[in-house]
């Protein structure tokens, strides 16, 4: 068994944390951004500083690779992503890359015998916070393998017109254009090239924590469906109008988010998850009762038979009447479980296990790159416990020995595979 | 008895209704914007060819007034605002002007024997729907006479740095500077020159044509509070973390009320309304648990006793844990109720039974600048059916017949003030 080096990952996440410090402990590195482009530099010199060759596609994905022994193997891929939210944390994304320059790093550093060529990669703007959509460029790359319902939304053209969310004016692509890391499509990531993909990433709940374990062998990315709710009544004024002739949009949605709340959870299901995280109301003054009110409804569960348990719950609440007014459910998306290659989830385990490292397995209840390489390569993830389950906020943290412990992880699987094939 | 002129106010609605036209048959009409600039000139226009003087206040205020038999009387005084909220109604505010130049224009025309002088006024910026906030010149005029817990919210200064809610950067002071309208403090209502106010106002509610009358006699603007309900949690991640350990404040927020309608329905007040009509959720993304959801208050009636009763509820929101958050309630503002002048309210009785107008007593559940002459001057206000008790939209409407109605009331009601006093 081999192990990372604690002092280096420790030096890592310092110096990556650097890049784009929003001054209160978390930063803000959106995708191609100034913050970001220093994050990438720094990848770039610390690959070469171990003789990686350095790749970069179309869409600014980058790839460091290490060459094995065999010049007939294929390349083994660990990735993860460089951006974060707005005020997000030191590790969410950041993490997986430190974790593949880790396992670079050790290779090289005690010289461990391997036959794949070993790629340490970056995607582009997979949090989607300054150009949506999320997981853009490993939507673009993985493209042609993705589901018929997923890849409308990663079109190449459209995905080049998405528009800052901030200025609303310059397209992802023309910040491409800018960045100076427009490479060559013939660098993308494909099946010809690569073995297999492996992706570490914090948790970002608290079931590891909870249960002592501080590494997860993530099982699955979960299915889910998103839908939003509308409900339309009628804007009256606040001093005039009789109660009982009122249609309040926002009471009918209280009303029916509350009824959601005791439908769904006297189903019963413990690893169910749904979010009501997005709101609107119109007008959206005090003086008026709210005429329209709608808001979202984010479901996950591995099994679709649970999914669409919930789904007929939510769907009845366009039956119903809320306090005068009516209701529409609209779908937004859906993706069903994406589950990881079992051998190497297998591998993932067996190093834990020799490692003598403390894990579960853990469901993804959080989408990521990993899901759509997985249509185009076997592919798996490690989860390194969070503190408090906390994620997407400055107050994000795993420690560096959980850090650590999570590329000596990653380092052993892909040294069974390595060594054993899928 | 006399009566207006159907014809004149028929004219007057269609002529006015072009001022501010958004072009689906209402109006947005800012005050001292172009369009109500218009509807300045209008009223100037028609005032002056009746032989009318115009005087102007240094907060544009404008009052137009025919000289009464007895050079010793002082001014009765008919008044309303020109300005109206974004793509709002053709009857809000300028009804009340309209019914006050037709009074003026069936005095001369008809040569109505009158000893007090009589002027029709506008007011400058009643629904503070570009320069908050709303009632903003009848509360400087009136300024001294106010509550001090009302008056604080209208010094001068204030007022005059009130920035547009548009571009954030012209002030009102800056505005009123430009508008051209800006005239002598001494021109200002006061008791010293004025005997008593009239408001004519559309009911913006659905009681009258519920019960099938034409005008309200209107006998109280309803006492309110203004809360604020602000609920705490935690933002997490949609798809990572545990339902029972999620502390989501919209779903608290919607728990709570839930609650207060169920609470304060109990108390059995068929006259009490309340409204939560303006809410924000933080971070507002459907990925994130919210971790902060506040909802406004707004709660009238004419007994404080009640008012209390629901307070008393409101509060209790503070001790009690929603799913996990905690809440906060904070006041905004209240009133207390503005009772009418007896005497001036019984002339309109008077005058609506006279003219065999249907009618009936309702209490005002909207603030009018009426509420604040009315700590200055003996006032009353008068209400004319609104269609489908709907106002504040482009679909208020009321009949030009009510309209007329209206101000025969409202003529007949001065001619008592003026022949028999107060």
């Amino acid at each position: 068994m081999y192990t990372a080096s604690l002092e280096r990952m420790t030096d890592k996440i310092k110096t990556f944390s650097q890049y784009g410090d929003a001054g209160h402990g978390g930063i803000t590195r959106y995708s191609l951004s100034p913050a970001a482009i220093q994050a990438r530099n720094e990848f770039i010199k610390r690959m070469k500083a171990i003789g990686a060759e350095i790749e970069i596609d179309d869409v600014a994905n980058m790839y460091a690779t290490i060459p094995g022994s065999d010049p007939n193997a294929k390349r083994i891929v660990m990735a993860s992503h460089c951006d974060s939210v707005r005020n997000g944390g030191n590790y969410d994304g950041i993490l997986g890359v430190m974790s593949a320059m880790e396992v670079l790093e050790t290779v090289v550093e005690k010289n461990i015998p391997h036959k794949h060529p070993l790629t340490a990669m970056v995607w582009t703007n997979e949090e989607g916070s300054l150009y949506l959509p999320a997981m853009m460029c490993s939507g673009i790359v993985c493209y042609d393998y993705l589901p018929d319902t997923i890849k409308t939304g990663f079109k190449y053209e459209d995905m080049m017109a998405s528009k800052s969310i901030i200025d609303h004016t310059t397209t992802f692509g023309e910040a491409l254009d800018k960045s100076g890391f427009k490479g060559d499509k013939k660098y993308r990531l494909s099946p010809d090239k690569y073995e297999c993909y492996f992706e570490t990433h914090i948790e970002q709940g608290p079931i590891l924590e909870d249960n002592g374990n501080d590494i997860g062998v993530v099982d699955c990315v979960l299915g889910m469906f998103n839908y939003t709710l509308k409900f339309y009544g009628r804007t009256t004024h606040a001093g005039t109008f009789p109660m009982k002739k009122r249609q309040d949009a926002f009471y009918a949605a209280s009303q029916a988010l509350c009824y959601l709340h005791e439908k769904i959870d006297a189903l019963g299901y413990d690893e169910l998850v749904y979010t009501t995280g997005e709101v609107e109301c119109h007008p959206n003054v005090h003086t008026c009762v709210p005429d329209y009110y709608e808001f979202s409804f984010d479901c996950r569960h591995e099994d679709p038979k649970v999914l669409d348990q919930v789904l007929e719950i939510v769907k009845g609440c366009a039956d119903k009447e809320w306090s005068g007014c009516t209701c529409k459910v609209e779908k937004a998306w859906n993706r069903d479980t994406v589950y990881w290659n079992k051998t190497l989830v297998g591998y993932v385990k067996e190093s834990c296990e020799e490692l003598g490292v403390s894990h579960q397995y853990i469901h993804s209840g959080a989408g990521h790159d990993a899901q759509f390489a997985a249509y185009m390569l076997p592919a798996t993830m490690i989860f390194v416990q969070s503190k408090d389950g906390l994620s997407h906020c400055e107050d994000e943290y795993s420690s560096p020995e959980h850090c650590t412990e999570g590329a000596s992880v990653m380092l052993n699987a892909v040294l069974k595979v390595d060594e054993k094939g899928l």
